[in-house]
């Protein structure tokens, strides 16, 4: 098993989980290079990660295979087009670019290319909702009725964060948006958002909410429902629930421990993982363990450029409608026609 | 403990639920007459009840002070006002009428007789929901973000049911619109449903539906979801949740038994109670002792007539909104000031 | 249906128990008289039940035609006898006896009378239960391999009571052991009992023990362990594990509610039940409408004179286990052949 | 952090995870060197070990700072011995020897040649049992009262296994008898054991057991249960409850998933971890981590010689307990005294 060179563009949070993941994880990727305007070097000095000021020293290196692109959103469609024209590999976190339209330009780009895009939507990789998929598809709900997404958050963004990332629903229900159209296997067809700020006043002043229950029609009739809050004080709050006449799969929460306390106050037990990086750890050594094997084998990724359009699309629908307060239709194969034909 | 002399109209599962309770488990009534268009005699000679086939002997019969109305809801108001103008105290099956003008007139008649009202919502005393509006109003949660109702029946009514039975929200949701302002204590300023018949034809064909969502906005801002639907293979799903961002409050089933099977196939646990009568048996139980302590003490019902006025004007809300894919405006007070001044 | 006269004799907790259930529950008996050396004249009065002091009445009373025992222990086997040749049919709480021999007279008189004697073991009729003995019987473990039951009280008994209750074997794990043989359907060849007094000084000071297991072997190769405690903080712990090769059966608690509270401390469930009169409600009035049938239908009942015997014979080799640190062997057949040849 | 020079003896399953554990795993451990009697030639290759058939080349190279004993156990305590006479700090997998008197001369070679030497009761490493200590220690049960401990395996072993094991109380319960001591943190003064042979003949035939009840009386008066059973068709059941009157702590199960599925047929869960590779996958990892962490800082290890002796003299006791079909004494002090004084 040779190891596949790569490199990562963007130090924040999930760029050095990626990192670290690859360094201590995964023998398949070598890191060889690191890249940010901002460096955190102690960082840099304890896992000893080779870094570069300049980012086209990346795109230029020819013993660089693939890229993972960690950067803030803006500057998501321009990397990806440069690395595409360097015939790198990406694997880029969500999203592929603010608009519709600049999401197209990279899907024709990378196309063109003919190099393997895959988008961050770690959460396919879970066992539990891999899982849950395989139980809907295969063997239990011939087609489901209702789907019922919970995603709350266990601690608010600071408000800074909040005016920047364009709202709660790219920002944070995006993912859901994608573990719908994942686990129903088909496009949703109207999406009707109604959302409050009710926690502090951070989200009141961006005019960003909170707390959003967001409606979906899918094309099959599926009715589904998510809902999405910025503070659980329980912590992460991940549950999923999929609903046909024939019966109704639930997929939990992971919870700290698995120990009770039984006492006169009542049976105490321990409370959901705290966040992402506890809850869905796994998963993310999984996504790019996926990616390496679709570089190697030359496959398609499995979760597509295109599943990281819709998702988006979904998003600014969602968007629209919770401003306008009425549904918004979404016409789920014109866009991909557009950019591939 | 002198019983109090009552009589029943209507002789369907309802009515018949109602007999056997006051007869094996209340000893504060005495069921003195019973009456039906439609008489099931074999029953009434097991149980030995007295029955009349002359409705107007139950409203002039001086011994008789109370009446429970079991009968179909076309024949509600008019039965509420013989009864409230020959004086007996009033205990109504949902709903009060069939239009929110029929229902006014029904409020004030009652208020002019000064005889007590009391509408069948009688979820309202299931022992774990009550538990749950005392966490949610005294300890727990300051202001509730999101309230989930999942309400799903085990079996569909038979088609020729469907057809009358005036739409799925005027049927089975109304308990959950009645749910949702006991639990807030706030009344709801928007409804909006999404509705489809998945399961058969019987709800397509009667362009009623068999799955839905309804959305609820409260006055204080709280956000609601129902999702209701008409077949759940696995019994009478009733699950309420009510989150904050102080916690999380869940009334989960009851399971059918206490007993786990773990084997090579998983652990398997009981399903849910099948259904009403047996999910919310005690609550039919409470419900009359608390219409009997009322009658007793002079006191104001705990559900009143203009409870039963506002989760019909939901219900409406929601059947208009579904049809016109928009969401509905409620104004939560105008009903009542007309009634009542 | 005609109801059959009953007598009851005791008017203790368990002696008013009946009484109610009989009064407000069981249309097919009719209460007609109780007796009490110290009758409860407030209670009397409520209830508007006939009283006796003299025992004599019930026995000559030819319109009674079943009786039930709630005496003292030490009383027990007296009255039976003296109820048998009355030819009453008899209701008695545990045990028929205090000695084996005593109660091999009272197995004796009872069969040449030829009236009908059940034993009080109220948790034959728990639905959980009698659930779980056919799972074991009929569907899913062929043979069991262990068998494990904890049976620990919310609160221990006054000093007074330990005093005379006989041991905490005879007082309290009896029903343990009725469980036992009742779930496994073979008599138990070997018992050994660990105890300690843990708790507080009252158990220490009469030789007693609060806390015990108590190991059994049964016939057929089953290994049984039994754990009792006098005080668990959190309510009524009652669960039943039985495990094969092929799988485990588990009936867990009842709980008080079905509410759960998630908030930052963890996930708050309810404890269970408080004891015996909330836990095994349903129990006692299902073992008296047995006992009406058996009277009715002239069968056997349920729960035998000889599970009396055999229930008391287990927790007597435990007593003497205990105090002699060593395993005792129970011949299981000769008691009843000496008896019944 | 310079990792430290480890080598392993033995190529069982055991060996061959700890060897598969250091080198994905745990940078502060480079694997040098891996010794067998029957080396797996094809496993060597894939994970590139270097391999010697010569067990000395381990004890006499200088860059060799500890040693992993994953051999048989009738070679522990010689191995054991030239690992410290040769200054290296070892971690021995249970048992350190095969008798007491084995034992004590391993732990006085060691202590004359101040090496480490930590013993493999990984269970203690596992975090929810970490938990269930402190919980026990600190905050809420002053003085346990009963002990419950079950350890089921999925699978029985092969015969020819059997036949070499020592018995199922030194092959399985050993585990379960440091982890009571761990928990309760006192010695066992009384130990009974009862054991069968009910899966097949390969037990009987070795007149050893596959199914055994263990009781344990502490030095502070705690009652102890420990079950262990060879197969469990549900997976590998571990779990432990310690109960005092103040309330009751209970480490549940780890389940494959956390979804559930709910049908016609009940709710369906999923089953435990399979086996200990599973369910203590993480514990493994965490012994290393502290082995390397009192070596690196010159501290004593959390599981002692001592903790390795008490545990064997408890199955020893165990197994003359089960022949003799009576309570065996065991004094706890007085084995250290001889080893140390």
């Amino acid at each position: 098993m040779k190891p596949i060179n790569i490199a990562i563009i963007g130090m924040g949070r999930i760029g050095k989980l990626h990192a670290k993941n690859i360094m201590t994880r995964m023998p398949y990727f070598k890191l060889v290079k690191i890249t940010d305007l901002l460096p955190d070097n102690a960082w840099l000095e304890e896992f000893n990660i080779p870094f570069t000021s300049n980012i086209a020293e990346i795109f230029d290196d020819k013993n660089i295979q693939a890229i993972l692109i960690c950067s803030p959103s803006s500057y998501h469609a321009e990397q990806i087009v440069s690395a595409a024209k360097a015939k790198k590999h990406i694997f880029c976190e969500k999203p592929l670019g603010l608009t519709e339209r600049e999401i197209l330009h990279v899907i024709n780009i990378v196309k063109e290319q003919s190099v393997i895009l895959q988008v961050g939507f770690n959460r396919r990789f879970d066992s539990h909702f891999e899982d849950l998929k395989n139980k809907i598809t295969q063997q239990f709900v011939a087609k489901p009725h209702i789907l019922r997404i919970t995603s709350r958050d266990p601690t608010p963004p600071p408000g800074d964060y909040v005016k920047h990332s364009g709202g709660i629903f790219l920002d944070m229900s995006i993912h859901d948006f994608d573990m719908a159209r994942f686990l129903i296997g088909e496009e949703v067809v109207e999406v009707q958002a109604f959302g409050n700020a009710l926690i502090n006043n951070d989200c009141h002043q961006y005019h960003d909410y909170d707390t959003a229950l967001i409606h979906l029609r899918f094309e099959n009739g599926t009715l589904g429902i998510i809902d999405n809050a910025r503070q659980a004080s329980y912590g992460y709050d991940q549950r999923i629930e999929v609903f046909s006449n024939k019966g109704c799969l639930k997929s939990l929460n992971e919870l700290e421990s698995h120990l009770q306390s039984w006492t006169k106050d009542g049976v105490l037990a321990a409370k959901p993982k705290y966040f992402f990086t506890e809850r869905y750890a796994d998963s993310y050594i999984k996504q790019l363990e996926s990616f390496y094997h679709c570089i190697h084998s030359h496959l398609s990724p499995k979760v597509t450029a295109f599943d990281g359009l819709q998702a988006t699309r979904l998003a600014i629908a969602a968007t629209q409608s919770a401003k306008s307060n009425s549904p918004i239709r979404v016409s789920p194969k014109l866009a991909l026609e557009e950019a591939f034909f």
